[in-house]
Parts: structure tokens; sequence; C-alpha cells
């Protein structure tokens, strides 16, 4: 029900690390708020203003006032707002859980709607209701508005594969009224049968049952958690939660034996967008707001991440020295990880991000993508009787499987040994060769480019891109290089869409994979702050305009994943995971191998592969 | 020592397998020649040619007399020699271990040498000398030679990091004598300390010591094997090995429980090539021949694989439903896989090389490069001094670790479905809306484009690269899609070697990460058979110089994985596993995803993220 003087509260955790409160028995200050903390900053709030509910707790806190956004900064120390002014920019906060839900239930007791259903000959009582952010496609004026997406379960619980087609159905939320509704022709509906994907309802023939096996041996010990600081192997950092970004690894650094010290590596690094097109030019999905936002309820906070030791099977160093004829030598050492996981579900989709941390010192950023596909319903069983064009691949009856890509961008804030860093291009250039006694013609050496602005720190991965590094200028090793850390991308994919069409507007930080910035504590978000319906005029890709210096300063690199998905049968009706990845590793960072001194585990005799 | 006519067998057991012999107890036709075998082969051959030794082998045997190479072919359920001819064309056939044994031997033996190794100061007792392949490098006439390098152990066994620069060692094989020794200036030695890796030998500051734990679960069995040919959940392939090679996967195919029969994928796959070129003009290594030679003993052959059931605590697949406000709906699934792996080690470096076997119907190709740097004395401990070129990185003190290439080269002979298959790019193309009525202007659709020749089927992997598939033009699945298998490629890594240059000219097989030809049973490495001193007469840069057709035919891809690598600090004295490698994965192959039915293992309780 919309109220007269409907006031929201939208917060943004991430910006407690800001704010260090004396009042509350913090461990460390990079810690989100506590549930108390929380019931706090919403009390002063109250005080000034009377608030119907309230989500994800924060110290900046932005509130929805009359169809007007307010942008609030509480100190908890004393317990007062110190802040307090309009927000005069485009674009809307996050949507909340409850507007989300108030907008399904207003649709599923809208009387055109129940009509639409009823000729449809559907059974209301099967009919579930989801919702999308409707994006921005060059309106001059805009109103806070969901869209409302509808499936039909009746046999199956994987609602995604039944899309109710032909309707379109907005909501007014700060009227919390419907705004648009159309009810065009009656598309087929795509049959329930084989979608189910719980164990309890699959039919045989089966598929084989494994073995079960734990990543790590039951009842090991492996990390220590110290409040929300977690040290593992040479490894200790702080693990936070972010009720938009999810998890946020801050201060990770590696104890160096030598040095007799923990080395810093990275300040900060989080998820900072993801950006899903689809490829179906009638329907779209930006899924940035409605992302992590789903669990920003404190009380659902403890069971989103994990922590466990990965014994993979992967070899971390080996030899074997057969060139000593009289000594047989092999030594070996198994490679054995930490991994902080969250799974993400987007509605539809799942996503399972990993942070990888290694005994080398590499930090490695998985993602994989599973869950279900978006299809959409179409009158054909078989390609051959497709005539126009359709946006994706025929998976099964009357179903095709969209055409999409997936971008997550990180925002990776290092400190190299220290905060005073530099972005560096190292490029391997063949040369000829001078001299008339070698028989060789040519070889290649490399030439570091130390990068001085953010335009020329703008790289779009290809065949032999440069080999990409964050040194600190003022730190070298005793034989004189300078320490650092390298990026190492994954496969390059970058957009396909035009530059000019207005979900790449909205998502043009992803038109390059890497982009390199000045830290702004301000640039938390490569989409902007206020991503729904937001025009793109608060992106990474106007923030770089500036094109400001970045040698020898507190930097953050923006990286972003790209997958392009066109679909097949396999990822119907449940996909299997997709997975990509990249990788932080240290490079001229230590003065020699991290793993030699490893020392062997006393394991059981499992063969000279593994170990 | 010298026979005035010395007779060598080499064998090529690849080709055993177009010999079927009656006479032995063979549980499979492609497995490879038992010892007994073996011995009748070289009892067969010896009647014609008495032999003085013999190293792998196979029933394809090209033997050298009297410094000509002839290739004879024995059929053994005749036991006899069916064709026997000479060789007329360049390059000499694999250096045998005794051979280079000799050649070691000698040099060790030899007077000037002696005087060399004293003028230096060092003692004889602790050189070690190894050898390498010489290449080919213009010269019109060439002789069968092998380059001599000497290491001094003294106070390590890792002596790779102890070169002893300055000389150039060439061994006539033939004659088995000296025929270049050049004494030039002395470099310095680098030291040894902390080089030396075994556990046993480190010293304090220790790193930490990890929990032990199998890959997989101690107790459990996982796989089958009947004969050498092993089944494992869905999966059945035949495991053979070769003695240049390493492991040879035949007959791959994949039960099919809705089809009710296994289904073929891959006819046989092997690594064809590795192509190391370093980036030192004055020095350059090929390792083709010496690759896999190793262990071409039969003797040797039994602990070279190993085969393991990876649980690696990733996700096979798995969905939340958190739209179905009414119900709790998690569903996920363990990613289990079989693991085929053969450490190669190849004098310094040490390949891991892994075919994992997936229940979603891929295979992933694995490459972990670890081992010793190969790196060169000079007199430099600090950057700042250095004012000539150098080719790599001082590592430590006195040591530059040379930049380099790997290249791995794939022979896949996929059948899908059979083995009449077609090679397909499915460009993923921009698109602008016509439709006025639709707010977005642009969007991506894929087009099959179906190769007809060689020519077309050379790709460079880049950014947006087509996506590469594998089809059976002649099945369909129900909806009316092409059955195939696609090619996900790792990362995108070239050449830098100028194509007029020699090794590149040996190389050429790289000049693109992929390529298709028509099966041919004498087009087996991508070098060429005879690669010691080959000319690159006879690679496969040369054989699709043909440009033949590839459309629906029996085809082979070739896929060459590549490497630059600018070693680091970290990489010193023992290097880190560097990572790699491709996919093959079923698309529209399956007519649903062929792990929906999967049944949950019964697994111990370890949280939600790994299950």
């Amino acid at each position: 029900m919309a109220s007269p003087l409907k006031i929201t509260l939208f917060f943004f955790s991430i910006f407690t690390i800001f704010f260090i409160s004396p009042i509350t028995s913090k461990l460390h200050p990079l810690d989100s708020l506590s549930p108390s903390e929380f019931l706090l900053v919403r009390a002063i709030v109250t005080q000034s203003y009377p608030t119907t509910h309230t989500n994800s707790p924060s110290t900046l806190v932005v509130i929805g006032v009359d169809q007007k956004t307010r942008e609030l900064i509480v100190d908890l120390s004393i317990r007062s707002i110190v802040s307090d002014k309009l927000y005069g920019g485009l674009g809307y906060p996050l949507l909340t859980i409850e507007e989300q839900e108030g907008a399904v239930d207003l649709t599923l007791k809208y009387e055109p709607f129940l009509a639409s259903i009823k000729r449809r000959g559907l059974n209301i009582s099967e009919v579930t209701c989801s919702t999308q952010t409707i994006g921005w496609y060059g309106k001059v004026k805009t109103t806070r508005e969901l869209k409302i997406i509808c499936f039909y379960l009746n046999g199956t619980i994987n609602m995604y594969v039944r899309p109710i087609e032909g309707m379109t159905i907005v909501v007014d939320i700060e009227q919390m009224k419907i705004s648009e509704f159309v009810d065009r022709a009656v598309p087929p509906m795509p049959k329930a049968t084989g979608t189910d994907y719980r164990a309890s309802k699959i039919t045989p023939p089966f598929g084989p049952r494994f073995n079960a096996a734990p990543p790590t041996p039951p009842g090991q010990k492996s990390f220590e958690f110290d409040g929300n600081v977690v040290s593992w192997a040479n490894w200790k950092f702080h693990l936070g939660f972010d009720a938009r970004v999810g998890p946020v690894i801050s201060q990770a650094s590696f104890y160096d034996a030598d040095k007799k010290k923990y080395r810093q590596i990275m300040y900060r690094s989080f998820i900072s967008e993801l950006f899903v097109p689809y490829q179906d030019p009638t329907e779209e999905c930006v899924v940035d707001g409605y992302y992590a936002g789903q669990d920003g309820k404190p009380v659902k906070v403890q069971d989103v991440m994990c922590i466990f030791e990965r014994h993979s099977g992967d070899v971390m160093w080996r030899h074997t020295e057969a060139e000593l004829r009289d000594q047989k030598i092999r030594e070996a050492r198994p490679d054995i990880s930490l991994v902080v996981r969250m799974v993400a579900t987007v509605g539809n989709y799942d996503y399972v991000l990993d942070w990888e941390f290694k005994p080398t010192g590499s930090i490695k950023f998985g993602v994989g993508l599973t869950g279900v596909l978006e299809v959409k319903a179409v009158p054909y069983t078989n390609t051959d009787e497709i005539k126009e064009e359709i946006y994706g691949t025929l998976v099964t009856d009357n179903t095709i499987g969209v055409n999409h890509d997936h971008f997550l961008t990180y925002h990776l804030d290092l400190d190299v040994d220290g905060d005073a860093n530099s972005f560096v291009k190292t490029h391997l250039i063949t040369k000829r060769v001078k001299d008339k006694n070698i028989p060789r013609k040519s070889y290649w050496n490399f030439e570091h480019e130390i990068v001085k602005t953010e335009s020329d720190a703008q790289i779009q991965l290809g065949l032999n891109s440069p080999e990409l590094l964050v040194v600190n200028p003022n730190k070298k090793t005793k034989p004189g290089n300078t320490v650092g850390y390298r990026l190492v991308p994954g496969s390059a994919v970058g957009p396909l869409l035009a530059t000019d069409d207005y979900p790449q507007i909205r998502g043009a930080f992803t038109n390059y994979n890497v982009w390199v910035t000045p830290y702004n504590k301000s640039e938390k978000w490569a989409g902007g702050r206020y991503v729904d319906q937001s025009r793109g005029d608060d992106t990474l890709a106007v923030w770089t305009e500036k094109n400001r210096n970045i040698e020898n300063k507190d930097i953050v690199v923006w990286y972003t994943m790209g997958f392009h998905h066109v679909p097949c049968q396999e990822d119907f009706p449940m996909m299997p995971t997709l997975s990509g990845g990249f990788e932080l590793k240290p490079t001229n960072f230590f003065e020699y191998s991290p793993v030699l001194k490893t020392v062997p585990p006393q394991h059981l005799s499992w063969g000279n592969c593994t170990n």
C-alpha cells in the first residue's frame, strides 16, 4: 500500500569503514555493522524520519521521502545525523525486497491480470511472479518503476522454463500501483516434463552416483578466525560482507618469513558490478541493483559465505632429477589453497564467486555460472519450422535459450608493499639479431612501460597482450627488480553491443577489460551509485574522462571478466557450471620462491602424480 | 664407442595400432606392444640386422645403418619384415638414451675438457653434463650431432642453476667423437646457497606445513580397469602409452542413458609436439625429440601415468530458488572428475599433463609447468650494473632466468557421434535493431560458418574470436540442432619469433592456435617424424599447404597452447606450477543436461558452498 509520506531506507554499508565507532566493541575497524548498530542507526534516523521499514543498515543512509532521494550521514559515536542533503541526480536507489514483494502481491490481485490468466486457461494458484529492473532507454522523464514477469509452475518448480509471455506489467513503486498493463497474443506454454531438478523428482534413467568427499579432510583444523580476520598459512585478511557487493576482502597481506613481517598486497577487493545484457532486443535485464541486495538483511548474512581449504589434486611444484645417474631425486608439494566462496542467486542464475588464496602468494578470482537459463516461449518444436530471426537456441519444444552476456567488474584496490603503486605494461617485443655470427635471426625481449594516466591504462585484451603489473616503484628486490604483482587475465571477452545503445551506455565500464584509476572513495560501483534507470552519467567510463595521473599513487585496478553465452541443449533445464577467472600473482615481490620451504605433509601414500 | 657397422633401432610405437597381432593375447587392438612383443620385434629385426642396442619397440622400426636411416615394417603375425626402405629425407630420428649417455661419458673423459675444468678451479667429481639437440640454422650439410652442456653441483643437486658457461661441446653421434670443442672466457659461477630443493636440505625459516588429503577419499572405489580400457561414471576410453608422445587416449565415448548406448566423441588424442624456443639468441634448445623419449623403455612405462578421481570442491551445478516464498529449494551437485596424468620431466622442466573427464561430457586438457628454470651465468648482482642487453630477468646473484616460450600442440582426432565431422566457426555478430518501436539499438546474434578447407580453419585466437565447434553434419538433435563438441580455448598466445627464423620455420605449426586437417595416418607429429635437425619441410604448416577439403570428413583438430615466460624471482630456484588448458565441451550433443539426473552423494555435512 502507498502511504502519503512513505519513507524508505537504503543503506550502503561499504561506507561503514570510514567510521570507527568507539561505543561499540569492534574487533576491527573494517567490520561491518553489528545487528545492534543496525538498530542504532535506524533509531537515530527515525527520530527525524518516521520510517515504515528498513533493509540493510549502514552509516551512509539514503532515504526516499515523498519520491525524493535524500543522503544522510549518521555518526554513531555521537548518535546523530551529521549530514542530510537532497540527491539531485538521475537514477534511483536499489529496490528493497519489500518493494519487490509488494509489487508482486499487487499484480497477483490485479483484476485485468487475473482475467488474462483465466483467458489463457491457466490456474492462478500455479502462477508465480518476479520483478525486473526496467533499465533506461532514452526517456526524458522517468518514474521509479519495476517490471513484473510471471511464470507457470503447474508440474515443475523450475519456474523460469515456463514464462507466461505476451504481457507487459509495470508497477510504479512510489505510488505502489500498476502503471502499465498490456496483454498481447497468447503464445504457447513450454512443457513442464523433465524440468524439475530436485533429486527427489528425477526419473529414470538416472545418472551415476559419485563418492562423497569433502574438499578438506574431516576433522583437520585449517584456518583461524580472529573476529573477522582470517589467518591461513602465510595469509591474513579481513573478511567483510556488504549488502550490495557481497564479500569484501580487505587488508590481504602475506607473512614474509625472511623479512619477518606481514607485507601488504591488497587493501580491498569486491565485485563492483554485474552486467547481463540479454540479446533479445524486445527484453532486457540489468541485474545490477538487484544483485546481492537479496541477502541484505543482517539475519541473512551469516550463511551466504563460506571458507574451506581446497586439496585439488594439483601440484604446487615438483621436480624429478633424472640426469644424476647415481641418485634418485623426486621432490613434490601438493597444491593446497584457502577458498572464500559466496553463492549469489540472482533470480534464475546462481553465481559461485570464489576468492582463492594460494601459498605461492597468488590470489585467484573465480566465477562459476550455474542455475537456470533465461528462456523465451516460441511456437516451434524444430529448427526447420523457424522462418523469423530468433535470439538464441531452440533448447527443447517451444523454448528458446536466449543469447546473453555476463560481465563481472572487480574493484581491486591493490597496495603492493605500501599504497603508492604504479601500473606497468610489459611489452614483449620481437627483435632482429644484429650479430652476423649468430645463426638466429630473431628473438623477443620485454620492455616495461610505466603508465602515466588513466587513458593509457584502458586495455582490451587480445592476442599477445602486454603483461600487466602493479608495482611499488619505491621498493626494489635485492637484485634490483621492482616489487610487483601481476594481473593474469582470463579469456579475452569484450562487449558486442553498439556503444551508442542504452544498455551499453549504462554498461560503458565494460568497454575495456582493464581500467586503472587513482583511489577515490566515491568511486566504488563501476555503474554508479544509483544504477536503477541510471543514464550512465556516473560510470567508470565517465570518471576516467578526467584522465587523472595514476603514477606512484594509491591506485585501483578495475578488471572485467566477460562471458558470451550462446545457450545449448546441455544448459537446459539446469546449467552445468560455466567457469572463468583471473589471478593476481607475485612478480619479483619475493626474493625467491615463497613455497620452496613449504614442509611436505605427512601424507597417505597416494601415488606420484598428485603429491 | 663407434663400431664400424653401428645399428640403432628407433621405434614409433604409435603406429602399432595399425597392426593387430593374433599371436598375442591382446585385450584390445589399441594396446601398446607387450614386453614379449618388444622382444619378438627385436628378434625379427636382428635376423637381418645384428643390433647393438634398442630402446622403445614398435612395429614401424626405423634403424640407422652406417649413418643412413632405414624404415622397416615388421608384421608380428607372420614374424617377418614386410617392408624395408632407405629414408632419403632430411632430419634425423630421435636420440636414444644410450647415445646421450655415451656422449656425456665421452665428454667427461675428454682431455681438453678436463683441462678447462681444472683451469676454472672446479673439481671434476662435482661436474655433471647433459645433452641438447642442436637444431638447424641453415647449414647445407648436417651430421648427426648433439650438444653437451655441463653443470657444477658442489653444494647443491639443483644442477641447472649452476651452468658451466663459456664452453661449446659438440659430439658426432655416428662416429661417437667430439666434433667441436671451444673454450672461451671464464664467467662467474652462481652460488649454490639456497638452491637445493629437497625437504631434507631446506633451512629455517620454514614455510607452513599443510594438512594431508588425498584427492580421492581413501578406500573408495572409483574407476574400473578392463585391460587398458578405463570406465568411470558415463565415460569409457582406452589408455595407451607411446614412447614419444606419452599418454594416448583413444576411443573416448560417453554412455547416453536415454539412447541406451555409448556415443563416440574422440577417436584419439595425444600431445603431438612440445616446442620451447629460448630467447637468448646465443643459445637455443628444441626439446621435441628429447621429450618423452626419456621413458621409452618398457620397464619405465609403468609409473609414468596415474589416474585418480578428483573432488575439487567446485560445483557441478546448483540452484537456490528464492522466488517461491512458501518453499525452500536448494539443489546442488559437487563437481567430480577423473584425471589421467603424466608428469613428463624434460631435463630441468617438469610438465604435468592432465586429461580430465567430467560427468558433463567435457574433457579438459591441462598443462602445469614446474621444475627448474633455464638460467645463464652473468657477472652482475644488481640490475644497476647491467649495461648490455640481457635476455631475461636477474633472479639472484650472477643469474639470469632466460626468457622463453612453451608451445604444446595437441593432436585431437575427434569422432563426434561418428567419424564424418565438420569444423564450424560460430561468429557472434553485432546487429542494429530495425524496428523503430523497440528502444534497443543493437544486439548480437550468431552465424555458423561451416569451414570447407584447411586454410579457412587456420585460426589465431584473440579478442571476441568465433566459437569453434566440431559437429557431425549428419546427426541432429530432436529440436534440430547439429550435434557437436565445442573447443573452448585457453588464453590466446602466439609465436613472437620472425617467421623466417630457423626455429620458427621448424616450429611453424605454432603459427596458428588452431588448424584442422583431414585424417592422414602419416600426419602424427606437427613437427615431422624426423625432428632432430629438421628443416621444417615435414610440418603441419607444410601439409596444410595442400589446402585439402575438411567438410564432412574424418578430421583432426590441432590445438596449440602457448605460454610466454618472462621469469621472475618467485620462479627461482624451483618454479611454482604455471597452469594452462583448454576444453572440449558437448554442445547440442545431448538432448538435455547430462548431469541433471546425477544422484547426489550421501555426503558428510560440509556446508552449502561446496556441494
